[in-house]
């Protein structure tokens, strides 16, 4: 094993009505003016952004407020932030919301930190951030895991592109995570986060080279009981345990914690899903889960040991004859646990169905993105990319 | 579950040779005069104090050095750790060695922060640390966890007490952790080491209270990994591999993780022992392992739910008719891995034979630097651990 770093400094505040801290913890980190960023009128309506501003105003916190951040955030509503921020004098971010407003603040955090250059030449990957002004984030679904991560993820709605950027300096300085704010979402979001927070870790396990048996353990650890209480909770939203569970599953899912030692990461089925984030707007687990089944299948044979440990040891199928046979089992098993859960396995489940020139401008598009080539478990080329997509069209 | 706070700020770089980067790291964290610290002269004879230096030399930083560190680090080395980097302007610690060392530095680092205390006061737990200086921990065992933990443990050598302090500022910067520096180990100190891992865990899991089924998931896919390598590491003590994988998970087991949503901590085994470490001056890894099974067999039923989880999950015994059974082959199971693995089962077996004038001391002892009360999976009073003592004494 050729070695790894891991570093996740976020302080977590985890339980009930820790929402109630936020001031609290913005002072203790030196904060003195706070943008608090958040999405849909939801977290005004239900009196989180008043809890949120409350607890601030009892810190002694100067804030500022911006919403309207979207699924698959704007670099518009970035730039809007950055403006406002630099008028206001805000030397802290305070996203409320789900992974979108967390991306959305990280991105506008590292702006701040360089007035000299453009923040979208990060996501492009032309430079390197110089610094992030800190981040205390507030995540309203698991899903995403930005709470921990060093990832943002964000959409140039003029070109289309949906763009990823990850940086150390990007991991928030402390997450307040909240169960209870969770219980109200609806069926569809809680289930596509718990495919998102599924994903994060899969995209660590399906690779090849060196791994470490501890990662694995946990990795498998993670899975088994994620899928275990998303199912619960397609049942029983309210099952505040099983919020809970997802929840803190979330950040560990993608903290760089279930991926300590493996060579590679693969997250092809997350650049393919980019490509259909930026140009259809669907809502991200679910299109994560409506390109899996097909990179599955495509890949198989290239990370065959990978997916009969995954058929076994997550999937729980029994072995067959040919390993690629118990391989099969895993992946299908897979598909009718995202069934059970509401999830689509295909584009036409999710909703869209792309014509031969869409699935090239995917390709092509996707290719660019990644620099020619993407994947661990097999790498993908622009034709692989388009075939994965064609499979799953089909 | 009533909530929990996580805060592993220590940046890890894990694999072959990462010791060379000591003084690339140290420079990265603005430090400019380092005490270099580290317990016997095997870091001497073996080079690795030459690297560190060498290392340091090249990133231009400058510093001194102090071995002599014993297992159950004294106060009186802290004492002359502290003379010696006020004497010298030191900035930063960087511990080489144990567990000990790095808990000496630790101690060191809290002192040089707050000139006006004495530091003994914190592992009286008469006040908090006013602030900790920076330390890069490069652990040469795996065993303590205390290179992403908050633990630090010091023996006072005139009183014969053996008192721990836990603080977040002591969580160190960054852990070189290179599983190369452990391979030439004896045995039985690798495999106390295992042991301490296995135990950080255990006392995270044998508690009573609420928990979450993702920490329980991760806890026991950690130890069932760590007694798999252990195992192999007693046949082979050079299997790389299996040295990457006891390291890491060492760091897992102790830096909160296993814990996230625990009700409680119970930590009476690790206690009762450190009045042994104390007294005898033992291995403190095989110090647990003396006394746990005469824990466990003591607290069993007041934590029977827990028992039986880890027969069945973690030990993978056969369920029998009635739980107290099941969990007793549990405790069996236990016993029969620390002999495979060259570790004692009871004070016998780690050369010692207390009389009953010493078994009162210890529980006197005990129960003083506990306040009284030690346990989660049972609350212990002074009567309960001379009990405990003499029933690993037996």
């Amino acid at each position: 094993m050729a070695g790894f770093t891991y570093y996740t400094p976020t302080r977590v505040i985890f339980g009930k009505d820790t929402v109630d801290r936020a001031g609290e913890l913005v002072k203790a980190a030196g904060g003195t003016k706070v943008l608090i960023h958040y999405g849909s009128d939801r977290v005004v309506k239900n009196g989180l952004l008043n809890r949120v501003k409350a607890s601030l105003e009892q810190a002694g916190i100067a804030f500022v407020t911006l919403g309207g951040v979207v699924p698959n955030p704007h670099l518009s509503k970035v730039r809007e932030g950055i403006e406002l921020c630099r008028r206001e004098g805000v030397d802290f971010l305070l996203p409320v919301g789900g992974g979108s407003v967390i991306d959305s603040a990280k991105a506008i955090a590292y702006a701040l930190a360089d007035p000299e250059n453009d923040v979208w030449e990060l996501y492009e990957h032309k430079r390197r951030a110089r610094g992030c002004f800190p981040i205390g984030a507030i995540p309203t679904i698991a899903a995403a895991g930005s709470e921990m991560s060093d990832s943002s993820v964000i959409t140039n709605e003029q070109t289309k592109e949906k763009r990823g950027y990850n940086d150390d300096l990007g991991r928030p300085l402390f997450a307040i995570m909240d169960p209870s704010l969770t219980l109200t979402l609806p069926d569809y979001q809680t289930e596509a986060g718990c495919a998102d927070i599924l994903m994060h870790t899969m995209e660590r396990y399906f690779t090849n080279g060196d791994k470490l048996e501890i990662t694995d353990a946990l990795a498998e650890g993670l899975l088994r009981t994620v899928m275990h209480y998303a199912e619960i909770l397609h049942a029983d939203p309210g099952n505040y345990k099983a919020r809970e569970e997802v929840m803190w599953a979330g950040s560990l899912a993608h903290n760089g914690l279930t991926g300590c030692g493996n060579t590679a990461n693969d997250f092809a089925s997350h650049r393919l899903e980019h490509e259909l984030g930026g140009l259809y707007d669907v809502t991200h687990g679910a299109g994560l889960t409506a390109i899996w089944p097909a990179w599955a299948r495509y890949v198989l044979k290239d990370c065959l040991p990978r997916f009969v440990r995954f058929a076994l040891n997550v999937m729980q199928v029994e072995p067959q004859a040919a390993d690629e046979e118990t391989a099969l089992r895993g992946i299908e098993a897979m598909e009718a646990f995202y069934h059970r859960i509401g999830m689509p396995t295909n584009l036409k489940e999710l909703g869209i169905h792309p014509t031969e020139e869409e699935i090239a401008w995917l390709a092509d598009s996707c290719a660019a993105a990644v620099g020619g080539h993407v994947g661990s478990a097999k790498s993908l080329d622009r034709e692989d990319m388009a075939n994965i997509y064609r499979l799953a069209n089909a």
